[in-house]
């Protein structure tokens, strides 16, 4: 009975296809949003989910060898951007209209992984959730739940 | 590669065993929480995860037949209480202390299923999510996460 | 130097001038969402701004004499939707996007206040905070922040 | 009638008295978060409130010039914190829970002022809410709703 959720999230129209690659998306990232560059890389782009990898090093680190909250923040919010663009294609104008993020656990000091799911993709509004991981761990370090704003243009 | 969060999702530690049953789950909500008797059925109860479901009647209805924001919420705030109740028992002093909900679709009038995970069961905070459906189908009507404050007595 | 934000809070465009008053606000509720009738009274409404009250009574009370989590859901959302209500009109299809409200005090069993502020009134989406304190109380018992998405006749 | 918030809300309870300085407060910071020294500056803390700046430059920017959303997180998510260590001292582990970000407005390129408010200082966890501006800007950029939890040592 475990699993519910599994059972019926994920692509809410499976039929749906890729606006583009991952790594098409990667280079728009990088052009939108150099400050990440090289901080992060996509790890998987399928249709209304996303999976990210935040590169930890130490500019990133908090003494004690923590993942900082604004890292834990950036890895979320690029992660759902990721799997905007994967359906709405390169779309400087797609903007974090929300985002709420719940620390659960203290992040190891190794790579985070950020899962993002689009659950509605609306004409004007996407929202979702990025379970983010630490590498190797099973246990989440954090949730997060966010809606973008998207440009009519998508419509 | 779908469903990378249901791969990793779900109990934190698999070996945790029920505090309570269903039915006896449902008897502390009737004593706790009286408004809610007759409006809701817990339809499984499982280690760190619940599903309940609201009976929906006119009472949770707007104009044009569909659930109403407060009924959505009251069924995504009681199905994580009683996720955390299956964990830590008969615990009237556990309450919520943050809910952030995303409407995503217009409900039904039907009933609404809510899947609870408890994502992290902290000694004195229990975090996790709740996403809601109209009955019979498979996309979300909203997404809600929360974080509940657990009386020490539970640690 | 205490209240920095009210120095700056309020009306985002001072010179926006209310579409309907209190009354016609109330009236439209009773329409739109007539299970509130008899449960909420509007105290005040301005420009981006609108004070209502929840008429605690048994149906909102849990064991022990405190308002529902539910009822001070109900109290935020209906009271933003209230503020927004003045500023674009009778309009059923303006709709809670998202809301996130945290509870700070055990509420008392009276009225609770709802303060509700329109931080940002767009063409698609309008954002603010609510305030909620029970009658008499000068610390909240609750804080929302809640986006409505606006229908596009609005802009 | 306007600012009907500001006339209640602020210090829980007056009489408080800060633990630290702003000076000391700053010298906590960029001991136990290096990562954002130079970045910030504490321009004002008292009971129950702080105000902090975000220093902007390059390393905040987004292509167009606006401050992007992990640099505003982080400006909500210091400001909260050093009005916690106002209230609490030197507290390294004084950890956010949630923090919920709604982005309102495009920011100016210029530095971001972040107005924080405790609205509940309880023993094991600190609710308010930060109000970020551009500078000179009288319209808030974005609003955050957080929580953090306290070390039991606190009480």
């Amino acid at each position: 009975m475990r699993f519910w959720k599994s059972d019926k999230s994920g692509p809410a129209t499976p039929e749906r296809r890729l606006a583009l690659t991952a790594a098409e998306a990667a280079a728009f990232i990088d052009e939108v949003f150099p400050q990440v560059r090289g901080e992060i890389r996509i790890d998987g782009l399928e249709p209304m989910a996303a999976r990210m990898r935040l590169l930890v090093s130490d500019q990133h680190l908090r003494p004690g060898g923590t993942v900082s909250g604004p890292a834990l923040f950036m890895a979320a919010d690029v992660a759902f951007y990721v799997a905007v663009l994967g359906m709405i294609g390169r779309q400087p104008l797609a903007v974090t209209s929300n985002l709420n993020i719940t620390f659960m656990r203290r992040p190891q000091p190794t790579d985070v992984i950020a899962e993002a799911r689009i659950l509605k993709l609306g004409r004007r509004l996407a929202s979702g959730d990025v379970t983010l991981y630490s590498q190797g761990r099973d246990e989440p370090v954090a949730l997060a739940q966010t809606t973008y704003a998207l440009p009519e243009a998508k419509g």
